[in-house]
């Protein structure tokens, strides 16, 4: 780390923080400047004594050099990371994951038309919500522990992957039971008790960024699953929060490049809780395979005025498979396939 | 709510949206414009079917006229309510609460010492972290069980009640033992599970915003807990995520007027969350007793740079003293007592 | 517009609304409801009187229900404008509009080359500042007329039009006298001084989007420009401020499609302006492409680390002909060409 | 500035930096940890060649260690400045000043008639906008010269310094014949060109922060107005853009002990465009004062329901009188005067 000193500050303060940066086992290298002085401080500690130092006397700033995430960093592991989740799909190769299937699983008769209709569109992975984080304590929550055998029946006949949402660290182990990729919603990304139980699990977690999470936060999420032993961590980006009201949320397609930059990890985009409106979909699912994306979720359902759950951004079955069609066009020309 | 039809909304879809509607047991009023029309609808459902209408033929917008929350509001209850958190300590009447406290709980030596100073200044509830969510899963995590029996013995010794964090839906009947107030952290604010626990049991509910939490999102997440049955819930402003990083967070000091336009629930101000630095406390703490809140949690440490988390932005107890000499002047000259 | 009543609103409240309403020449349709009353109000007056109404005794809100902007809203121009831009190129129609060149023009010689070299890279437009609007007033400001001069060679050289920024509304006129295609740059989105003067000239303009506007507020900029006879108008998303600080702003990708849902106009993405760094242009690039927008605005420079402004976001020559032979490839697969 | 090198930068990137340093008149100071090297660069250039060498090859990092803004700066300057606005009133003091009036200038009867009323209240200097910045194109402008001769009379017949807004560079002169203090509105804080012009008047400026301006931006456009040689310039907090929505803008509160940290420049706070609603307005106002601001702005309109622009956020005359008294008390307890 370095330290920059303020313009008035004395020989006992620049000392006295050598000191205590020795005592840390850091190697100091004071640089003396016509007004200022800036300590450069060498070792191998994270995060750990920054704060200290940068309450003691004549202190302005503390800088640190290193990333706060190891696991999930590019220093760590150069080669990107590719995520077997199951029936021979992998994430993060050449071949584009396609989650795909309603919001929340709503009845037997439903799903399994409905997972049948994306697969027959090309999508090689299911998604339905047995449990639904929902803002108003009055809404539809989900079928739960019914819903995950639904999905789980629907996967197994159509020899697909599922994936499905967890959120209260007493069902983890339930969901894990069912679900062969498990998702950590968007507003559950900093639950901490939540991260370290799902990397206990022998499962890969899909880990959404948080409504209004900073790309490092989101991988600091990430570095808590694998800190526990969960290497297989895929990440999706779904929207931030920002000013804009046209759309729910605001797609931060740069988060691909910048994530692919820093991290190993595979990234997915989701087109349809960032926009919120099913209009919008096909240019922001495009917009991020375009961009480098490993992979979309999109919901799909036959009859969004009837939904149980974010109708508005589901597409019809016909939409979609007009829309994989025309992925697969622009993922040829990148270098990938659907 | 209010159906906005499209400029070339046909007949049918008019008549298709107003049937729709009176299945819902809404009563409803078209106005033909000479461009627009639009349906007035009539019912007393909450939240339900706009999304149906919003995906019918020839809709353009629905606007609904209701608040999503219902026992949180002032249509339900106009007076203010004052809620009773122990040891003779009220929050929401003419006398401020106080919560001071170190950010976590370190060792029973400290904490007790920390917590004879702030009563000694003034402060009427203890805080102090048991359980603590930290942005990487190599910072301290606090002592956990062993920290909330501690708290629970300063807060007899000194006759305060003591609020500290619950992270997860398993620990809730732990700290609802040891503490009189519990926290529900920035990060959990759409926690739903764990809203709905700390719904069921019979202590005050101190409800933090949401990193990036709209007001009404703030709202609908003490309905959650309201809505279980638990209707002593304390809000608590403590800084939104915005552009700006000069503060680690924006002190949105208009929450305070605003949630009093809309809820009876008291509203306590969070400065030094919000400031992430120590030097800009005392001005925001101000600001929010100027403004109208029912108190402060501040941070107090006597060694900031020994602090096992959130050194830089605790006040040393002689500064918490002055401030809130401070405050008490503040305080009377808006009617309030400190 | 609606007007929705509060709950204890009076006879003689509704009553007051009304007749204000009639006075403005606007038909009233009350609806009573069990709680609340709502009054529908019919008329073709924009934005006048809005909040006269909502401060009137009993009212709750007052929601619109025509937007504000006209000349630029497909309500009134169906289809897709298409601007002659000079030169025999056009935007908004099959074939991209490609903007290009340094940030600044920094030199005769240099300009001239830059220009070369993007036009046998395919660009269709040249771009160069001359006056720059920079953070710093000890910044580079640009060649002002010199620059002006040396960008009219080099687009008359090559036969291809030039685009270029003002910033002062004293120097419009001369800076129409040598571009084809004027700028208005993010800070100046509301200079509306500024925007009625370009309205008045006879050259197509090139908003960009403001740093933190909304989609309505840039659309409202548009039409302070038609409002004034100029309905050459181009529109460019460069980004806009979230509080993510991993790019320089965020690329509002969504606003392609939303905007193409919204107005006639055309819109361009400029990815060097929104990435801040040049490793994520190519990526944003081709999201905008794929998302739909009729043109990119590229800065390319032969040596970014000798560059006079903006050098970290400029490609170098042969990085910006490699994308756009990529691009070309995204544009055919959408039915576009480069 | 410091530049922290990428773990596998070679010896011929660290030399070439240096180099490069060095011919900018810098004295570099290499540090060899483990992984990583950094090199602190001691010299007196602001921003000069950062960009230069963050590009070079091996750099992953480059970090300044002095602020961008001098003259606006603490460092050059640690007393407060006063700046004397004429009339005897002066800002920056003890005293505070409390600028009142309408939002804009309708008429030379309503102008004196809430001139006086403010006066009277305790406002000892006039705002009331004569050139208005309007969203829409079609709404009212202000009535211009006219405006400016009627706030010169009631300036002058209540013995009070007036504060207007100047929009375009060539109305500078105009604006600074009749007024005592010129106001450059949110919109144009980066209208670099009109803050060159006001930095060459002989008048203080009012200077709005940005609507989404950082505070370091804010004191960069104050860094523009003074390198013309113009140090008066008083800085004004009006809220900025965030995403939530019951307010117009969030009032930054803590900008107050921030830009009091950071500059000697005096503040003042502006709850009216930061509320957008009249109720808000006294909340937000004493917690400004509370906070320890210079002083405040407030539109005060004796009819806001007629009022020609921002009717909803003006106090009523008889509200504003009995606010004034309340923060007479607030600033008494900390130390100042109304």
């Amino acid at each position: 780390m370095i330290i920059i000193m303020k313009d008035n500050a004395s020989k006992q303060d620049i000392s006295a923080v050598e000191k205590r940066l020795s005592e840390f086992g850091f190697q100091t290298h004071p640089i003396f400047g016509e007004k200022k002085t800036v300590i450069g401080a060498i070792g191998d500690k994270r995060q750990i004594s920054m704060n200290e130092i940068l309450l003691m006397s004549g202190v302005e700033n503390v800088v640190p050099i290193m990333r706060p995430y190891k696991l999930a960093s590019k220093e760590l592991k150069q080669e990107k990371s590719v995520i077997d989740v199951g029936h021979g799909v992998t994430i993060g190769g050449k071949k584009l994951a396609v989650f795909a299937g309603p919001c929340a699983i709503e009845s037997r008769e439903h799903f399994l038309k409905m997972a049948r209709l994306v697969k027959e569109a090309g999508a090689n992975i299911l998604r339905g919500g047995a449990f639904k984080p929902r803002t108003s304590p009055y809404a539809f929550g989900g079928l739960e522990d019914e819903g995950l055998k639904i999905m789980r029946e629907a996967a197994d006949e159509l020899s697909m992957p599922a994936c499905t949402e967890v959120m209260d660290t007493r069902d983890v182990e339930l969901v894990a039971k069912y679900a062969d990729i498990i998702q950590i919603g968007a507003r559950n990304m900093q639950n901490f008790k939540l991260l370290r139980e799902v990397g206990k699990i022998n499962k890969p977690v899909f880990l959404k960024r948080g409504l209004a999470s900073t790309i490092e936060e989101w991988l600091m999420a990430a570095e808590y699953i694998m800190s526990e032993g969960n290497d297989n961590v895929i990440l999706c980006e779904r929207g931030i929060r920002t000013y804009e009201t046209s759309t729910r949320n605001t797609f931060d397609v740069s988060a691909i490049p910048v994530t692919q930059e820093l991290t190993h990890l595979p990234i997915i985009g989701d087109p349809s809780h960032a926009a919120g409106n099913y209009k919008y979909v096909p240019a922001i699912a495009k917009a991020a395979i375009a961009a480098g994306a490993d992979g979309l979720m999109i919901e799909v359902h036959d009859c969004p005025e009837c939904a149980a759950s974010d109708g508005p951004q589901s597409l019809k079955p016909d939409k979609f498979a007009a829309l994989m069609q025309e992925l697969g066009k622009i993922a040829e020309v990148i270098g990938k396939e659907i």
